[in-house]
């Protein structure tokens, strides 16, 4: 093989300058910058068995610096991945094709995550090795022993994500990660020089992190480099020193390679430079049959490990499956039904970052690959309960302290979601801002992750406008397929947990507040209200006005209802807990709900967006930032209170 | 002073405690911490006249870890700053008090920015020093001589912003920057080792960082420190080894002194422990006398400034006096309705990027303060001009290569805008969700930051869903205080530009098309249509419908309205280059623009929003994420043609 290495890299680096070319855009650069790298690894490293993608037990590769996507295509060409055959890399990045301008999740087999905002592959990366961390743990080796090996560019090491994400990885000892860091010197606004000094072997190393510097072209000194890796006992960067676009006689080395094609002359002089004689995509059967043997080289391990699983304990071949097909619905549901019928007997007036605790407490032991966890937050996100392990370097568990490191936290679960984990991590709401990047691929790959987002409004109280999200929910509910709930009462809150817990293909952000608010009336406790995104408590003999409410705004809209009530002005009180779901609802429930009386909607956040369900004058909202002061004098002062908007609402209704 | 020194410390301790006991709430725990080096500093090296907090030329001093503000407080207080009295302190976290649970810009004389959000002060603190950096190059080490010094916590180092804006500062070796690391190892959590295993020391010098590390609670040895730090060619970390709640003898050392009341009992303790007989709220009067001398230290200082500025050349005072005024609106007319002449008679179809190249071709040299700066996409975002100097380590300019560093971008833009300087800098748009965090703030302080974001829909193409924004403009207009712009042709962009630098108190999103798109129809020239928000093109003889539209979708409505003629449908176009602007304008405006015929609106994006203006039915969007493909086809699959847009206007209007 070693004579035919090069040859065997210059099918990689010509598959990309002639998919780059015909698409007449895309990043060539990096490919054939890191083909020889990557042919090390593919050919001499990695596990795993190109004909069966979905093997839980191979070596994870992701490309973080994702705008290389030919090189993943091109590996996952040559070496006979389903359905990429030589048309898809034809037609890279046109519509419909397994080949887009970025490697995404759930649309082209071998692709283990979605790869382009730079920075988010490393740290999902990191969630991989961590997933493996705690399944071996608990499974043992002869099932889960993989490693996660990624390509990680200048742009990924200077993103703040890769700090997060670096400095977790190096406290917890994750030594079965290993980074490649294509050190090319070459971003798109030029030389790195131009912006950039960092030592980054001096950087992980102070994370903790065993670091290696090779030539990236030189196959032995990276095979070397592999191999001291796979015996670390820390995760390990090797930065591998290599040309931009090698093998382009004239542009090498420089940014003009890095996003744009070469140019059809250009790359004939790179046929010539490489000694390259074949017309554009063709690869010579000789090399395609080496490249298909790396292909299939796994295929024995996955053999191997096949037969362990089968003949494992029937005990671990059943949690295993419950793992993987995460068939606990039923659990989840008798979990929470009892639990609705014991709030129903005591309507507990707490907080629903409370109720949120509670509800977990029943369903730490049920839910399987629950991995919870907070980002500096345990006590006041109420995330951790009773019997949760904490994951250490030395340990699996169910518990994550990811220290002060939201969007790493956020991007680690979205790792962890896609190895087959249920994983949900808390912080502040309004920091949601810090995780929102990572949340988009949440929403981007359907990933079931569960963000649980604390302290959901102005009740914040002191700390502030700092910390008081206003405009965090309507800008969550803007973003797709991801499912924004706020629970009133613990009721709902068992109900918004079920609902994520249900809907296994759609992150959740479960909004809960940090003030007690009261139980609301009693109601069914055979139907998941939640599901239905919103419905009407207590629906009364006739309607003047709907008040539509979420949240610990709900009681409040109730107390509104009562007063009006006394003046003659019969109002019906709709809680919200989901827009999402709602929208999914037959139109004549939604209608129903909505009802044909003016509509009021009430929420201590931004009316951004509210008018899709009441008219921006009867929309009692708040369009400015916070202040700090207790939680009552600031909902008094912004005006949620029952007198205020008992006078809005008639003054409306008098119009 | 040096007998005295614990007695001074020891005033912010006690200050701490009993402000955040009667508040019931708050952080006690940094500013014990922290008490004797924040005396040392501020005592012995801060450059600053207590009486005059706006004094141009005083050191900056940042409180990164926000929560513990009763330190900057107490220094305020004791130190004798404007408004800060002792019934501030005892109001700290009350409504309407000068001491907010956080500090807040523009609220309390003395404090710098806003901080809260960990990290955000460290990465703030970059900018601010870099704009110092760029002064003095400007107008030389006579007027312009500053350090900014920052207290960062566990919580900031931990935050990915940190390696951004620590690495932007070492590349551009912001040598006047000094960092005092509260070093308590503590977080909310528990022990920082629960989940942090940094060598901070060791990273900070992989930035290029100076790094020392003392006993904070040894006032020799952080003086030699800071004095260490003075001289440095280089940024500089300071490590200070502090115990958190320091003088607190059962809790000191424990996270339970971190973000809560220390209790009566505890209290009592230290006040024995300390050998502190005073009443809470009492500072003995030779003590005040102490800090309030401190407090006047640089008055001198600052007279001798003041004859400096005096003394200057007319032209260095009149350009000095147009920075910090930013009275150049005039000016900035004159260039923009020059350009708007030409645009009129050129009517250029070119991308809304490329337009934004050419007005800020107009603008670079009228602008007073102008930075402007691409985090590694100036080719792309078309943020540099000509003649603008590119800032280095070894000068000052106009122009920043920020690196692959959005977030530390946003922040350190934050920081020169609050030391006077008018920063714009670009990314992609879909990349606003790194900035996020920071944008919050530009828009909490009220400061002038133009966030120019390119690529702003799927006419981004073939890059893909992770580079294609969708949920982005409508998640920006949910956040308070942000104009968020989306010009349709090179016209309306130069409007936008001078809206946005007209609005000094408010940050800017402009939000610019990759491809090329067609001038608008020749309007006015005389008024600037986009400061109103929305316009009506060409008023109709009459109204059957009316088109609302935004950016590169306006053509297309322009277009579908053409089309819908042929059948005898008479549709009005409105451009909505600013929700923000719209919304301020008189009701009659509003009403007349938006017309009582039926309304549809058009934008490549979320339609979350879009129901304050058209019913959920009629809003023509993007409920999805994008593909990869071409941005033609894209427009195309997605429902973005006239032919859709018509068979969707008719079956509407005949139901």
């Amino acid at each position: 093989m070693t004579d035919n290495f090069h040859s065997l890299a210059n099918c990689i680096r010509f598959l990309s300058m002639d998919a780059v070319q015909r698409a007449n855009c895309g990043h060539p650069g990096m490919p054939m910058g890191m083909a020889d790298t990557a042919t090390v690894l593919f050919s001499n490293f990695l596990k795993f068995d190109a004909a069966a993608p979905d093997w839980p037990d191979r070596d994870r590769f992701v490309l973080s610096a994702g705008h290389g996507s030919m090189l993943l295509y091109s590996l996952l060409y040559l070496t006979g991945y389903p359905q990429m055959d030589m048309a898809q890399i034809k037609n890279f990045r046109q519509w419909g094709s397994l080949t887009p301008g970025h490697p995404e999740y759930g649309h082209t087999p071998g692709v283990e995550t979605t790869t382009g905002p730079l920075g988010q592959g490393l740290a999902t990366a990191v969630g991989l090795a961590l997933a493996e961390h705690i399944e071996r743990s608990r499974f043992g080796s002869e099932l889960v022993d993989h490693r996660t090996y990624v390509i990680a560019g200048d742009g990924c090491l200077s993103e703040g994500i890769s700090h997060e994400a670096a400095s977790l990885a190096g406290h917890l000892r994750l030594h079965k990660l290993i980074v490649l860091f294509d050190d090319n010197g070459i971003t798109i606004d030029g030389d790195t020089s131009l912006s950039v000094s960092d030592d980054q072997l001096k950087r992980f190393a102070a994370y903790g992190w065993k670091t290696l510097a090779v030539d990236g072209h030189d196959s032995v000194a990276v095979r070397e480099a592999l191999r001291q890796a796979q015996d670390s006992d820390r995760p390990t960067l090797i930065a591998c020193k290599t040309v931009i676009g090698f093998g382009a006689p004239n542009k090498r080395g420089t940014s003009a390679t890095h996003g744009a094609p070469l140019g059809e002359d250009e790359i004939a002089a790179a046929r010539k430079e490489l000694d390259w004689p074949h017309a554009p995509f063709v690869i010579p059967q000789k090399l395609l049959d080496e490249w298909r043997c790396i292909g299939a080289r796994g295929a024995k391990e996955h053999d191997a490990w096949q037969q362990r699983l089968q003949t494992a304990t029937d005990d671990t071949r059943q949690q295993w499956q419950k793992l993987r097909e995460k068939n606990h619905d039923t659990e989840i549901n008798q979990a929470i039904s009892g639990l609705k019928e014991e709030l129903t007997k005591e309507a507990p007036a707490i907080a629903t970052r409370k109720a949120g605790e509670r509800t977990l407490s029943t369903l730490a032991g049920v839910v399987e690959g629950f991995i919870g966890g907070s980002a500096d937050l345990t006590g006041s996100n109420n995330t951790k309960v009773g019997g949760q392990q904490t994951v250490t370097a030395q340990q699996g568990g169910a518990y994550l302290y990811y220290g002060v490191r939201e969007h790493a936290m956020a991007a680690a679960m979205n790792g962890m979601a896609l190895h087959g984990l249920t994983p949900y991590g808390g912080t502040f709401l309004v920091f949601s801002d810090y995780c929102r990047p990572a949340m988009r691929l949440s929403a981007l790959m359907n990933l079931q992750v569960i963000y649980v987002m604390t302290h959901d409004s102005i009740g914040l109280g002191e700390d502030g406008p700092t910390h008081q999200p206003v405009e965090h929910l309507s800008s969550l509910r803007a973003i797709p397929n991801l499912h924004v709930y706020r629970p009133a009462d613990a009721m709902e809150t068992a109900e918004c947990w079920e609902a994520a817990l249900l809907n296994k293909h759609t992150p959740s952000v479960i909004a809960l507040s940090r003030q007690s608010t009261p139980a609301l009336p009693p109601r069914t406790v055979d139907e998941n209200l939640c599901l239905r995104g919103a419905y009407v408590i207590d629906e009364p003999v006739r309607r003047d006005v709907t008040l539509l409410a979420t949240g610990t705004e709900v009681v409040l809209a109730l107390a509104t209802a009562q007063r009006l009530e006394i003046d003659g002005i019969i109002a019906a009180v709709v809680s919200v807990p989901c827009w999402e779901h709602f929208e999914q609802q037959p139109v004549d429930y939604r209608q129903a709900v909505l009802g044909v009386a003016p509509r009021f909607a009430v929420e201590a956040a931004s009316p951004h967006g509210w008018e899709r369900y009441a008219p921006a004058e009867h929309i009692i909202a708040l369009p400015h930032f916070g202040a700090s002061a207790k939680a009552e004098t600031l909902y008094e002062r912004f005006g949620f209170s029952v007198a205020t908007l008992v006078t809005a609402i008639k003054s409306a209704l008098t119009k």
